[in-house]
């Protein structure tokens, strides 16, 4: 076995990822547990990760372990609060807390991220900040945009290596409840994806009159294109996600000319993105599919987990 | 008991509203049975007329008998195919069509409106036409704008007493999805409705950039400023309303100067949308509260069913 720098662990609402991570930031292993918090009873914690990655903990007794998601939020293992926009990893490093894993293994929680718009209103991630910081190490670079698709999307601007603000879009949560709950399932009928209905919803997102409102409209258009006959009730479920995806897109995608957008995540809601990007001329690149596992690496460094015998590469 | 020109029914998904109307649009006797399309079972749509309304068919035997809404629909007693947009008394007369009712009595059933938008995606409503026919006849105009809200608020505009165009907003059921089955709804607790939390609501949605994306970010703020202790949890629910009336409002209200938009219906949502306009500096007026009844008259005459000795007064 390989030695490693790092045990990481990216432990979110549905599942717990864990890495056995070299210093020059290669992944040795990789396992996927289906222990998010949510499905972890009476904060039994250390048995789940026990259970999870119980053998390389007792392999490599002296490696740190670092974890990052919503196990730091107030319903995971122990809250570590929020650091506040800008940060980037000194002061996610700064917030991180320790909490006792299997056998008195300390296991070190990091912050998430929190932002306030103009009006005040504010934003938190969890996870995602990793996953970023991750991903400016390995392009090398402390600037760019960043969209991790998902039940709730976040897009996130970072400046010299520290996010400077971020924004949270519900796309994916509301597309899955007006599906399920709302009128507009009630026509829809299981079907393969269909690309040209995407496509059109796309399309009739980004175009037409502005204001926000407006998709309280559209959104209607997934049901009466059925009842008319104009689109198969196969299609409309595809019709759906292209507008609230196209929606988004043209809300928070960066205008012409600007620096591409840096698309994280894997699977085939970023494979939508890219292709929702493509079809409305917006600059997209796919990130690294080990963004989070280099996140964590860079969190444990910013934070001397890792000791002097591994400084920076 | 006075004698009167047409027995008007305004037959929805969830209610049946039966009206007595003398020729002058006076209501004479009014009901309301819950007795709405989707609670009758089996087509027992004559059942149900003469349990709501069977004595009022006994003792005017000769009385029209006019419906309109959800009951003309493909799910209804029978399906009035709808009328195209422009459309007025004329047009949807034309599309009447006739039902058997209790004891031979023929029930007439009005058509619903179509209209398409620049993109071809369609909109439909069935009901709310025959609510602005009898507010046009009230304010003795053929011009205006109108909204009915509801769980799918109506927007209309009236030129020369046709419905030009119009469009949906689904803004009451996602309000409803977001609360019941999203993770909005998690932090919310019940309490009386906040007015300020709504009305920063309607701030938040009316300001800031446009883009009908921002939507899907702007909701998240409705658990966000739960976490942070912005907001008392019992006030989210209000301030999610406030996000979503706004940006409805915002979408589709007339801009400052043009003429005042009417508020078509009863109760504590239509107050709510005329305070919203009113904080948000839209100019909006209440309309009738018996329009529906008076717009049957209105059709019921365009098509001649009340007989040569009433003609228009």
């Amino acid at each position: 076995m390989e030695p490693a720098a790092l045990i990481g662990l990216d432990w979110g609402t549905s599942s717990l990822r864990a890495y056995r991570i070299a210093g020059n930031g290669r992944v040795l292993e990789r396992r996927e547990a289906p222990r998010g918090i949510l499905a972890v009873q009476d904060g039994a914690f250390a048995e789940a990760l026990a259970e999870a990655a119980g053998d390389w903990l007792e392999a490599e007794p002296d490696l740190p372990v670092l974890a990052s998601g919503m196990i730091g939020s107030r319903q995971g293992w122990r809250e570590a609060p929020y650091a506040e926009c800008p940060a980037g990893a000194p002061e996610l490093a700064r917030g991180l807390v320790e909490v006792e894993g299997p056998a008195g293994r300390p296991v070190r929680i990091a912050p998430g991220l929190l932002t306030r718009d103009a009006a005040g209103v504010p934003d938190v991630m969890r996870g995602e900040e990793t996953q970023i910081l991750g991903e400016l190490g390995a392009r090398g670079t402390g600037d760019g945009r960043f969209v991790l698709p998902g039940t709730h999307s976040k897009w996130a601007e970072v400046r010299e290596g520290r996010v400077t603000a971020f924004a949270t879009y519900m796309t994916g949560e509301v597309y899955d409840v007006l599906c399920r709950h709302s009128i507009l399932g009630r026509l829809m009928r299981e079907g393969p994806p269909d690309p040209s209905a995407f496509r059109r919803g796309l399309d009739k997102a980004a175009g037409g009159a502005a204001g926000p409102g407006r998709l309280l409209h559209d959104l209607f258009g997934a049901r009466t294109l059925g009842l008319t006959g104009d689109l198969p009730e196969t299609a409309l479920a595809s019709y759906l996600s292209g507008l609230l995806i196209g929606a988004e897109l043209a809300a928070a995608a960066p205008s012409e000319g600007a620096e591409p957008v840096v698309v994280l995540g894997s699977g085939t809601l970023t494979a939508l993105y890219l292709e929702a990007a493509r079809h409305l001329g917006l600059a997209a690149e796919p990130g690294s599919p080990d963004c989070a596992a280099l996140g964590l690496l860079a969190l444990a460094r910013a934070a001397g987990l890792l000791g002097t015998s591994d400084a920076h590469p």
